[in-house]
């Protein structure tokens, strides 16, 4: 038997594109001579659909989707992802499916058990679990098929679950596992990923074929790597990240064994390619060409910008240089070099006129009242404007180019530099934004070295460092990793060795501008955990703060 | 036996001052002569505590407020909500609980078995379903101690989960249903809440004490409305709306019924109350007082203002008049007279020499591209950063003036009018807003009648109407109703008779705007369906759009 692998980029709610890539697929998989053909967990519709799910409507489009492609799974079986209509009156509305088309029609539908419910993920607000373990034969083999999570309860010490549904399915004697998967990047999941399904082949000793989506939607970036391991416990193949692919298997190859054919998991590399797949399918799904990024002379614009470029094209990125009256001439330079470098479109416009405009219309309620936080925020928010102001006359999408330490303690001007329709970098540490720019300059000076060397300054007001307000990002970022990827409180963090104070004031400051992520912009998610729909937190708690 | 229902505001995550507020209320409790003292769902730490619940660290404090509670349940039972660990290693970590403290210590722990995991509740992401179900003797008395949803799958048609909790105690021969609750507020949602209760009493022919949270916890508002029901099925009482209220009854008296104790429910009275009470409690709980709002002139600044004024006293409302070239003279008239009305302190700062420096930094790139969107979002933003630059110089938290139905379609400006640290009125629609402010002038002219009754505009631009680019609100609501809160798809409103041509136009405003509503300030929550944490959308979806 010869079972294809189809890892696609399904678009949410596109039905017909989506259906028509499905059969594009099938026709493919056909010249491959394959048996079976496998789309990943709610193709029709896309991962995740959201509340999008609660619409009859919606429903209907997906169930007419299966009935399309039940038509082309004639001489070629199909496995694809939909939602399911629960027939029974108790419990929740739809099941999360996986549907086994064949002979121009449904042949069976098997249910998800296991709800992923945490992080990004609300499955059980859609779903109800499913309950009943079957198999399938087709053409003499056993097949065992299931869904995402349904295989994630192996393999860690806490698990969240308390079934298998492998270990119901056991007593069925299945010869090989199917898992269809919509499971989102970051940058240690490929690793995760592998030990987690290498448990079950090892538990379950069978052949696995785990088909994964690929493709960004919105913040969530999809990498692929869809895996097919052999009994022994191999990775026969493993299919590239951030791309479409659609790969057939001679399952009696896969059973042999004795081939291990994995990717390279290099952090950068990864980081960096899902980032550019996330701002380019930003752009594509919603219909949009050109971005708008304001260009400071600092690190974190110049890394979003050569990121937009890769993703979008030179010829598709924008930047202004807004100099205010405490811009350094190093700061406009260097951001003047980087977009020669790239060779995209630049102007340099001072704000100064228009400052001046707002500190006259101030002045007669402000008085005397000193410099401050006011002043430095009235400068981030006319460059925002600006940005904007050119975003709305020419149609660019501006980039936020916040990272994520900034947004964790709040080092950013809500409706200024928060500003943007996609947050490109608000899920990577200052620390590794360093890292991130020294490996794209690996081989020649694309950031300018100045950029990356100087320290970091938002020039708010003279000889401004970011180091005045906040602690060095060797020590911060350590702390805010603790906290938010790990949940550790202060005193797990403090008894690792970090100064009291610091973690107290730290984690105050994390809390206390939980009210300015809630404004910012879907932060493009690399890490296990992200600002933004996978963190959810309230803004009038009184906790460590 | 004697039952106290104490209903109290708790801060999530202020232990300290939640557990003093219990214990304090231990102590009229006793006064009152109560045997028994039952406080809300997830009192220790309030509700929703969110993902907070994921460090240890809270559980814990969680746990040390059980153990001080307990210590002060001596010669009175306590009946309290708090998180539980799940001793078991697989399933979710914790357990939603009710904890009985007696005689110094805690007797035993009840587990929430049905957790609501739609619209604004993420219950399931934290919490394992309890699966067992016991009752508890106390004094003689037989009780069956459930938590909020427990009781909430009976009485419509089309039940959530497979099993009723009460059904699975009622062998054990209860006399007496406790139900401690965090229930948020929706205008029609304490109607609904006395359908259900009633229908569990109906079924089980046993007293009811139900005990609500009340207070807002930012976007959402408990409106308190404990109930305590008679077998007979009558509502012997039901607590104050948006106020604490600690009341202790005579079990036998409840038993004896014929006592119909219900309170008047007025949509416009009720929303009033609402919305004073969440922003009262938003400033509060933040450790602020004052706050600031631009007023146009039009009816939904004037109605925030109006709430503002309500919630938080007249002395710490401030408002700015910013007119521009756009504005007409009787705009200027109605928000002075507004203001003058309330007695409220207000300024009035025309933008246009702000906005001519911004025309004149953006003519070089212009050029000599007509006016559009463009220019009218300078003025917005102008008016934003204006309001934005008073919160900072001055500790004002900007109050966001958006209706619901201009939220759903977009109109308005995402860094400009959409500004704001809190939306006073983002779940009230347009037509709601008038009737409202009818309501409010119902005995004297507070709000200009010619505000209430002038056609809307935003006046971005000469001779600007609302109805340019909206249908009528009276057309645009109710489907904007049907879609958002009914969930119908395009074909199920068309059917209603509405135009075809216009309810796809409206969806398709509302899917496409979805990215804008993703940056907006938290909206106080008033009906079923309110934008923010309960109608989770993807941004870049291909539906209906």
């Amino acid at each position: 038997m010869r079972i294809c692998v189809a890892q696609l980029d399904f678009h949410i709610g596109h039905f017909e594109q989506n259906t028509q890539k499905m059969l594009d697929a099938i026709q493919v998989a056909k010249d491959q001579k394959a048996d079976l053909v496998c789309f990943s967990e709610l193709a029709t519709c896309g991962y995740p659909p959201r509340d999008f799910l609660e619409f009859n409507d919606f429903i209907s489009r997906s169930n007419a989707s299966i009935d399309r492609l039940a038509k082309a799974a004639d001489t070629i079986a199909v496995v694809v992802g939909g939602p399911a209509v629960n027939p029974v009156v108790e419990g929740k509305d739809l099941y999360n499916a996986a549907y086994f088309l064949y002979e121009g029609e449904i042949k069976q539908v098997f249910r998800k058990a296991l709800l992923p419910t945490y992080d990004v993920f609300d499955e059980y607000r859609y779903f109800e679990p499913g309950h009943s373990f079957t198999t399938l034969d087709f053409k003499g083999v056993r097949l065992a098929i299931t869904i995402c999570e349904d295989l994630w309860n192996l393999g860690n010490e806490n698990p969240l679950y308390t079934i298998c549904p492998m270990d119901e399915l056991m007593p069925a004697k299945p010869q090989v596992m199917i898992n269809i998967s919509a499971s989102p990047f970051a940058w240690d999941h490929a690793e995760e990923r592998i030990h987690v399904l290498k448990a079950n082949v090892e538990r379950y000793r069978l052949p696995l074929f785990y088909v994964n989506h690929c493709g960004a939607q919105t913040e969530l970036l999809f990498d692929g790597g869809s895996l097919i391991f052999s009994p022994d416990g191999m990775v026969h193949d493993e299919l590239p990240y951030f791309k479409e692919a659609i790969r057939t298997y001679e399952l009696s190859d896969v059973i042999a064994g004795g081939i291990q054919h994995e990717q390279s998991k290099d952090k950068n590399q990864l980081i960096h390619d899902g980032l550019v797949m996330g701002i380019g399918d930003y752009f594509r799904k919603l219909g949009f060409k050109k971005a708008i990024l304001g260009l400071s002379g600092g690190i974190d614009s110049a890394l979003s910008t050569v990121l937009a470029v890769r993703a979008l094209g030179k010829e598709n990125v924008r930047v202004l240089l807004m100099p205010s009256p405490f811009s350094s001439q190093h700061s406009v330079d260097d951001a003047r070099a980087l977009a020669e470098n790239l060779g995209i479109h630049y102007d340099i416009i001072p704000i100064q006129s228009v400052y001046a405009s707002y500190l006259d219309t101030f002045k007669p309620y402000f008085n005397d009242l000193p410099f401050n936080v006011t002043e430095e925020n009235i400068q981030a928010r006319i460059r925002g404007m600006l940005l904007m102001g050119f975003s709305n006359k020419f149609g660019h999408i501006l980039l936020n180019t916040t990272n994520k330490s900034e947004m964790a303690v709040g080092y950013g001007t809500l409706y200024g530099d928060l500003c943007g329709g996609l947050s490109v970098i608000g899920d990577v540490y200052k620390t590794e934004v360093f890292a991130l720019c020294k490996w794209i300059n690996a081989e020649a000076e694309i950031i300018p070295w100045n950029t990356i060397n100087k320290p970091p300054s938002a020039e708010l007001r003279p000889n401004q460092k970011d180091s005045d307000s906040l602690p060095e990002y060797d020590i911060l970022d350590p702390i805010l990793y603790q906290y938010i990827e790990k949940t550790q409180g202060p005193q797990e963090i403090i008894a690792q060795g970090f100064d009291e104070k610091t973690v107290l004031r730290i984690l105050r400051l994390v809390n206390i501008n939980e009210f300015k992520r809630h404004q910012t912009a879907p932060v493009l998610r690399v890490s296990a955990k992200a600002f933004g729909m996978g963190r959810r937190m309230p803004i009038v708690a009184k906790y460590l703060n």
